[in-house]
C-alpha cells in the first residue's frame, strides 16, 4: 500500500541532513519493503526567502493531507529580524498546532559507544534511556492573550497565558502510560503545583489517569527538582510526562546529559482518527539547524535518519524494518564510524554522505 | 548600630540549620562584630499547624520591619492536602512578593573539596562559578488570572499568567550588570523570545541596558539551550539573569551541578529605599526542608551558614566578617569534615551540631 510522506527540510544543516534519509527512502522503496511517495515543502527561513512567511498554506495543507511529515531543522542568524510572526520557529508552532499533533515523545538515550561524550560520569549514564512525553500543542506556546502593550511613558506590558484544559492532560497522560507499559513501567509527571494553577490541575488529573494503570509505577515530581535529578541521577527516570514549555527545557536538558544530541529523534503524534485509526505524525530531530557549520557536509545524519525510523514504527507500523535501520546506525558507530560532532581527538570523522552510505550499506 | 533580624526557620531541617546560625550571631555579637537583635517568626507547616494559615500577617509586618530575613526551608508531605492558598510555599511567595525582593541571586559555586560529588566530569566543574540572578516578584508566579474553572462535563481549565512590564526587567537586568562588573565581566539572558511575547520584551529591555554596560560582554540565550549549555559546558557561563520561572529550573540545575547543593546560599533584594538607600533582604538556603532526614540532627548546616554570611556582606556591608565566615566553611571542608548529604564512602560524617561548631571555632 502506497504512503505519503512530505519532506520539510527547513535551514541550516536540515537540508543536508534530508538528502541522507531521502536515499534511505529510495532504498527502501527499490526494495519493495516500502512504497512511499514524497512531496517536498519550504518552511522556515527557506519559506521566508522565497514567500515571505514561514510556512506557505499550500505546505500546511500538503503537511495535513500526508501520511507523515519529515522535518529538518529551521532557523538561523540570517532571519534574526524577520517579523516575530513570520520567524522561522513559526513554521514548527503552526504545523504542530494545525496538525494537532499533541504527544511529543523524545527520548533520550545513550548510545554505548558514546558514552564518553557525556558531560556526565560514565556510569551515570551508560545505559540511559529515558523518554519524555511532552505536550506539544497547548500550554505557554499558544494561550492568549500572547501579546505586548505599550502602556506610554517608555512603559511596556508583555504577556502570555499558559491554559490547560483537562482532556489536554488527559490524553497526553494517557500516551505516557501507554508507552510506560511497553518500557520499564514507571511513570515521572513534573509540575509547579507549588506555584501554578495549570500544574494543579495538571496533577489532578495525571493522578485520575494513572488510577487507570495500576500496573505502572507513578511518582510526582516538581520540574525544578526534575532537573535537578536529571543532573543527578538520570536512570533513576523511565518515562517523564510534562508540559510544553517544562518539556522543551528539560527534554533538552536530558538530550545534551547523553552526549548523543545529534543522535536524537523526536515523533510528535496526533490522536487516532475515530474512523481510520490513523494518527497525523511529524518526525523531527532534537537538534536545530546548526547555522556554523551549514554547508560544508559535515552534519550528522543520524537523528534525521533516527527520525524517519521512528516514522516506519509509529506511523507505518513497519517495526522490523524500523528496527534495521536502528540497527544500522548502532552498528555504524560500533565500527568506529564518527561524524564531527561526536568525533574523539584521536579518530578520524567522516561527513554527513559518508554516515549516510555507511549506515544505507549496513 | 543596632540592627534586626527576623528568623524564619519553617519546617524540616529548617529549624535544626536555623540554630547554627543563632550560634554564629551569639558569638559574633559577643566579640562585638555585630549588634544584631533577634526576632523569630513561624512560616509553612509551622505556621499552618499554629494558625491555619502559611504565615500570619504579624509575622509578615515583622519581616517588612526586620533590616534582613533570614529563611529556613518549608513544606513536607505532611502538608500536602492542606488549601492551595496556605500551602507551606505560600509564605515564601507571600514574603517575597510583600518584600518587594526582586533580584534573587543564587551562586552556582562548586567547592575544590567538593568536586567529586558533582555527576559532571571534574574538569568541567572544578572552579565553576556562576551567579544566576533570577527575578522573583513577577513573572507566572504572580500574573493574574491565576486560576481553575470548572467548565462541566468533568472538564476544567486552567490559567496561569506570565506577565512582565518594562521596569521590571530593567531593574533585574541592571542588578546582573552590575554584579557582572564585579566579576568576569559577562552576561547571559536566557528566555524563550521564540515562542513568548514576554521573551520578546525581555530580551528588549535587557539588550537596551547592555548598551549602558559597554565593558560588560552580553549573550542571549534561550531557555532550552541554556539547559543544554549548563549540563554540557558550565563554565562558559558568568552571570545568567533570566525570569522567575525559568530562573526556578535553571539554577536549581546549576546548583545541582557543582554537587554542592548543601552548601548553596541565596539572596533577594529589594530596590534601595529612595531615602535610606536599604534595600529589604531576604537570605534562605537554595536546598529544601529535607523531610526525610528531619530530626535526625544530620542536616547540612553549611548553605544556611553561607546565607547568613550573604546577610553579612549585602545588607550590613561587613564584607571582611562575611569573608571569614565563608573561609571557615572552605576550611572545615578542607580538613575533611563532611556531613552525611556530602559524605563520601571512605570518610566519616558528622551531623549538623558539630558542623556548626567546627566552622564557629574556625
Ligand atoms: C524552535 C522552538 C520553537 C522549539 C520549541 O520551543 O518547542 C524547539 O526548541 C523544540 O524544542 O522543538
Ligand atoms: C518552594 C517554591 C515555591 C520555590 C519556587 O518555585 O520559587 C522554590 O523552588 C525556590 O526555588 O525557591
Amino acid at each position: 500500500m502506497s504512503h505519503s510522506l512530505l519532506l520539510l527540510p527547513g535551514d541550516g544543516i536540515g537540508t543536508e541532513i534530508m538528502v541522507e534519509v531521502e536515499k534511505i527512502i529510495a532504498w527502501t522503496n527499490g526494495e519493495g519493503l516500502t512504497d512511499f511517495s514524497t512531496d517536498h515543502g519550504l518552511v522556515g527561513g527557506a519559506a521566508f526567502d522565497k514567500h515571505q512567511v514561514a510556512v506557505t498554506e499550500e505546505d500546511v495543507e500538503k503537511a495535513k493531507a500526508a501520511d507523515a511529515v519529515i522535518f529538518g531543522a529551521v532557523g538561523g542568524p540570517k532571519w534574526d529580524d524577520v517579523p516575530y510572526e513570520h520567524r522561522p520557529e513559526a513554521a514548527l508552532l503552526r504545523l504542530r498546532k494545525e496538525l494537532g499533533v499533541f504527544a511529543n515523545l523524545r527520548p533520550a538515550i545513550c548510545y554505548p559507544a558514546l558514552a564518553e561524550a557525556s558531560s556526565l560520569k560514565r556510569e551515570l549514564i551508560e545505559g540511559l534511556d529515558i523518554l519524555i512525553v511532552r505536550e506539544l500543542t497547548g500550554g505557554v506556546y499558544f494561550g492568549e492573550p500572547k501579546q505586548i502593550t505599550d502602556l506610554g511613558n517608555g512603559q511596556k506590558r508583555a504577556v502570555d497565558t499558559q491554559v490547560y484544559e483537562t482532556y489536554e492532560i488527559d490524553r497526553i497522560a494517557r500516551v505516557a502510560f501507554d508507552l510506560a507499559r511497553t518500557r520499564s513501567g514507571k511513570v515521572h509527571s513534573a509540575d509547579k503545583k507549588n506555584v501554578m494553577k495549570s500544574g494543579v490541575l495538571w496533577d489532578e488529573v495525571v493522578r485520575s489517569v494513572a488510577r487507570d494503570y495500576p500496573d505502572v509505577e507513578f511518582h510526582h515530581i516538581l520540574a525544578d527538582n526534575a532537573a535537578m535529578q536529571l543532573v543527578r541521577n538520570p536512570k533513576q527516570f523511565d518515562v517523564m510526562v510534562t508540559d510544553n514549555l517544562f518539556g522543551d527545557i528539560l527534554s533538552d536538558a536530558a538530550a545534551m546529559l547523553t552526549g548523543s544530541l545529534g543522535m536524537l529523534p523526536s515523533a510528535s503524534l496526533g490522536a487516532p482518527d475515530p474512523v481510520t485509526g490513523k494518527r497525523k505524525a511529524f518526525y523531527e530531530p532534537v537538534h536545530g539547524s546548526a547555522p556554523d557549520i551549514a554547508g560544508k557536509g559535515i552534519a550528522n545524519p543520524i537523528a534525521m535518519i533516527a527520525s524517519f525510523a521512528m516514522a516506519l514504527r509509529y506511523s507505518f507500523g513497519l517495526v522490523e524494518l524500523a528496527g534495521k535501520v536502528e540497527a544500522a546506525i548502532a552498528a555504524v558507530l560500533g565500527d568506529g564510524l564518527r561524524t564531527a560532532d561526536i568525533g574523539e581527538s584521536n579518530r578520524k570523522t567522516i561527513g554527513t554522505e559518508e554516515m549516510g552510505a555507511a549506515i544505507l550499506s549496513k
